[in-house]
């Protein structure tokens, strides 16, 4: 849909928008927003995450920042089309600033600026060493006394963390830690991973054995390293494993495996931390200047306490513990949740050869992956989005430039469709029973996933068994409690159960804060995820933006990062940017740190 | 240099020779050409790598292939541009035959075919899982007995090479083994890698320790994952060795470590391979149908039988097992030779301390490694060459369309042009006493690689050092004999050593087969490497393509892979599919098999 129109229509309010900010007239660049405007920053004018909405709020924000960012050279990227007509357009803009290079994206309403998306890309003269500026390797030339590549990183292996310290600490080596120690490591920020489990890639590698990611491969890519065209859609656990193990090593990470953060402590005086980790037993103190949770955005596995699990004879897991269906063939299994986890788990047991039910309290989203992929992310991850240009840093883009504010609306029919295409299975499910549910307001998968991170089973495959009952499903009534032997639901019903699942989900990431660090300063910093849209478990009032994600938060040099392949891979590149700000000491005024509202 | 013109010029003649393919009217073929022609056949028409020079020759290829090959579908690729003008124009075209798809490059000189290649891509009915094919990965749906990812690999390891038996089993995992074993799992044709060594990538990690690669990134990609855009331009050894042992293990080879092939014997009768293998200490006896010889394009190394080596109470070392300087600091080193590994050697010795003298007993070939990159690589392997769309591949295919026969004529302006921008740096070598060459025809360092592989040195710094004296040289002597404790010149120079390091290159790759199969086989197969070009170590007669490299050979299912990182990714890709094709039971009439002309 290349059209003349559209550039016609765009040309005009970009150069008055550069005109007017270079010149710092707030008023004529408000002018230029529609009465229904979105501004979302990325750390580019905010040094935060931060969505401005409406006109009020992008002057207020202006008022604020114009001074300090100083932006610059904003204009349509020459290289790329702009598409639409004049009722909306929508184009590319680069731009600098004082510090740095940003990169965004545009739309127009009826010739006004609907949504902007402004993101911060490098700090000048902290370019990454990539493409032209790539480093040499080899150091031509001679010198008696230089180190060679494995010796520097033998020297560095043994002094960060005992003679030297990194700046930055990253409690969690998932794709989340991974992801932002490379690009850390890229921007020369002496930085350490630490995480629990003995390689990295474990924390897929021990969940159950038939697990594959849910998220399709074009939607998985970390930086630097895309995965290459042979590797599946849907990744084995494994296989996902031994990538992170890989990458971790050839992007040349400080990870250190097996340790343990036993403890942390903020110094206002010094400002810096004491962390105490275990390193494969031994104790260590760090004191980095930055201390970044990458637990999992899941937060601590969430146990519901039930009457008489003390007394329960079997064996009782929360679903993050389960080994797989190895040692439950024939044995009676009960799995209480609906959600991902107790369907993959569920379907496992199944064909593993136990003798499983699901107990659904509450109503759960389903939607087919294959329809996910065809009607929900085919527009900007796929095969067919990448042939048609959207490469996976434009699809990142464009999922951003969507304000959360109105990111439902795009959804709303996209989940109709789904309905309709998939009507017969809907039916089916209700016959059997099964409470369906599409979100609060039908807006289905990903709403319900950045609202609350759960309530939704991408199916692949489970559902059939629950429709021709080989998983045996009770819902509607909540477990009441456990006797020796059995599950006893509200309604009466005894299911005898050898094996427990707590399929129940996780809780808020400020609870890895009160274990680790206090519960004053879990508490200080609030709830962790989640956008504020009073839908249920995501209570108003509304946020703008994730709560605490990768954004400073109320507890100084205390960050969150998290969330799946995508997030890690798009919003690492914002959080090692303001890390890096910091390290290099360059001044970051945060405009519109968020309150907090709600302790978990 | 867009222009019309050429596009007019081609449009015609490719569509000529279409129909003339088609109909198997080979006058009319024939006709299309110059007089001074080439057409480079990589397994496309000729099941071999064959170069049909001149019009008689083309027309006998045809005659021999056209009835089987079946061409059909020849045409400029539409997606690419044409260049040149009617004098001279340039394209790149696809096509069909009856078995596979193709692609390849066509010039024109005066309206007819001066030179044409053409090129395997892919076997019909057995495309690479790539791409809109890649595999699902999570196999949704159910079955109770289905077998997870991680349990499918252990399975295929427990049992491939004891219950199962491999079709290739390729002798040797550097590069080389690697790229082509990557392949064949694409491919799905089950190969093992055997290598000596503990770990993927020690071929590397074990030379001397300030060892890099002297060719750049661009040039050194290996298949279906290139090095991230953060890659230094001259990987260190250990980086590389970490790489491909990452590869490895993503790439899902089967590659056997600490493995050591003890005989191979091929069974007429059964057309197969008994080959008997060490692996971790225990006998193995694998049934290949295909045995690939990948152990280094170099063959054995190469020490020359000097008198009183018997009696000399150093040490003395092939440059191969050389370790580094760490042990030689205060030691008096004698270096004989003076290409690529005595200079590297000699200057690490140097940075470490000890006293280095180089023996020089012929001249060589040096070539500055910036101007290298600059004139010599920079128009198809470089971070511009990328920016111009000259991506990997098409870089690959422009160097594969030039003919050897007329390569050097490439070549000479471009070493003429490295002459004269190192002209002090030259000239103060030569006042050093250092014996300096062009090659046989002033072609330079890739003629030499390709015709010799052996006759220079690529300077990465170690040329300051000779110019002002850190390393001692000896020039245009030859070793006479050894002492006690010294290294003894013809020209009466006594040299005291306590280390003699013999950078004395290689012998031919058929050395390995003497040593697996038997010498009678090794002859058989003739010498490896190596145009005919009847240069130094290069004897004639003309061979068109490199003798026994990535093709059929003498020795039924037995074949030679290798080379530097661009050949292992390159030509890999027609090795593995001769393979495939055989695998499948495809007809491959071969044409054109070599002679064998030298036994070594």
């Amino acid at each position: 849909m290349l059209d003349d129109s559209s550039r016609t229509a765009l040309e005009p309010v970009v150069s008055s928008l550069e005109k007017a900010l270079v010149a710092g007239d707030i008023d004529a660049a408000v002018e230029l927003f529609a009465d229904e405007c979105y501004w979302r920053d990325l750390v580019a004018f905010t040094w935060n995450l931060k969505t401005s909405e409406g006109k009020e709020a992008v002057r207020a924000m202006l008022e604020s920042q114009l001074a300090h960012i100083r932006p610059e050279s904003l204009r349509l990227d020459p290289a790329e089309d702009v598409t639409g007509d004049s009722d909306l357009a929508e184009g590319w803009i680069e731009f600098e600033t004082g510090k740095g290079r940003g990169y965004g994206h545009i739309r127009l309403k009826d010739g006004r600026i609907w949504t902007l998306l402004t993101t911060l890309s490098e700090l000048k003269g902290h370019e990454e060493p990539r493409g032209v500026r790539r480093p040499m390797g080899a150091e031509h030339g001679h010198d008696r006394n230089r180190l060679t590549w494995a010796e520097k990183r033998e020297k560095e292996a043994a002094e960060l963390g005992y003679k030297t310290q990194p700046y930055v600490l990253i409690v969690g080596g998932g794709q989340g830690g991974i992801a932002l120690g490379a690009r850390l490591r890229q921007l020369g920020v002496p930085t350490i991973v630490i995480d629990k489990h003995e390689r990295p890639g474990d924390q897929w590698r021990k969940r159950y054995k038939s697990l594959c990611l849910h998220d399709p491969v074009w939607y998985d890519h970390l930086p630097y390293i895309p995965f290459p065209d042979n590797w599946p859609v849907f990744s084995p656990k494994d296989k996902i494993g031994d990538w992170l193990e890989m990458y971790t090593k050839v992007m040349e990470l400080s990870y250190w495996s097996s340790t343990l953060a036993k403890s942390a402590k903020y110094n206002e005086a010094t400002q810096d931390w004491t962390v105490v980790v275990e390193r494969e037993g031994e104790e260590v103190v760090l004191r980095p200047k930055q201390l970044v949770m990458a637990t999992g955005m899941s937060g601590k596995p969430n146990i519901p306490e039930i009457e008489g699990q003390d007394i329960f004879r079997g064996e009782q897991q929360h679903s993050s513990q389960h080994p797989g269906p190895d040692a439950y063939e024939g044995k009676k299994v009960v799995v209480i949740g609906s959600n991902n986890s107790a369907h993959d788990i569920c379907a496992a047991l199944w064909e593993g050869g136990a003798d499983v039910t699901m107990v659904q309290r509450s109503s759960t989203h389903i939607v087919r992956s294959e329809t996910l992929m065809d009607i929900g992310l085919g527009g900007l991850y796929s095969e067919k989005a990448l042939a048609a240009g959207v490469t996976t840093r434009k699809a990142d883009l464009i999922f951003a430039s969507l304000p959360y504010h109105i990111m439902h609306e795009w959804q709303i029919p996209l989940y109709e469709q789904m309905k309709e295409r998939d009507a017969d299975f809907y039916k089916a499910l209700e016959d059997r029973g099964f409470m369906l549910d599409w979100g609060a307001d039908g807006s289905g998968l990903f709403m319900k996933y950045l609202r609350r991170g759960s309530g939704y089973y991408i199916d692949v495959g489970a559902c059939d068994l629950v429709i021709d009952g080989s998983i045996k499903l009770k819902s509607g009534s909540d477990v009441s409690h456990l006797t020796e032997d059995a599950v006893v639901l509200k309604d009466g019903t005894e299911l005898k159960a050898d094996l427990v699942v707590y399929a129940t989900g996780y809780g808020s990431m400020n609870g890895w804060v009160a274990d680790l660090i206090d519960q004053e300063t879990a508490d200080k910093v609030g709830k962790v995820w989640g956008l504020g849209s009073d839908t249920p478990k995501d209570p108003g009032p509304w946020e703008g933006e994730q709560r605490n994600m990768w954004k400073p938060t109320k507890q100084a040099a205390l960050w969150f990062h998290g969330g799946n392949l995508h997030q890690s891979r798009h919003y690492s590149q914002y959080l090692s940017l303001q890390l890096k700000a910091r390290y290099e000491g360059i001044d970051t005024p945060v405009y519109g740190l968020q309150e907090v509202h709600h302790l978990k």
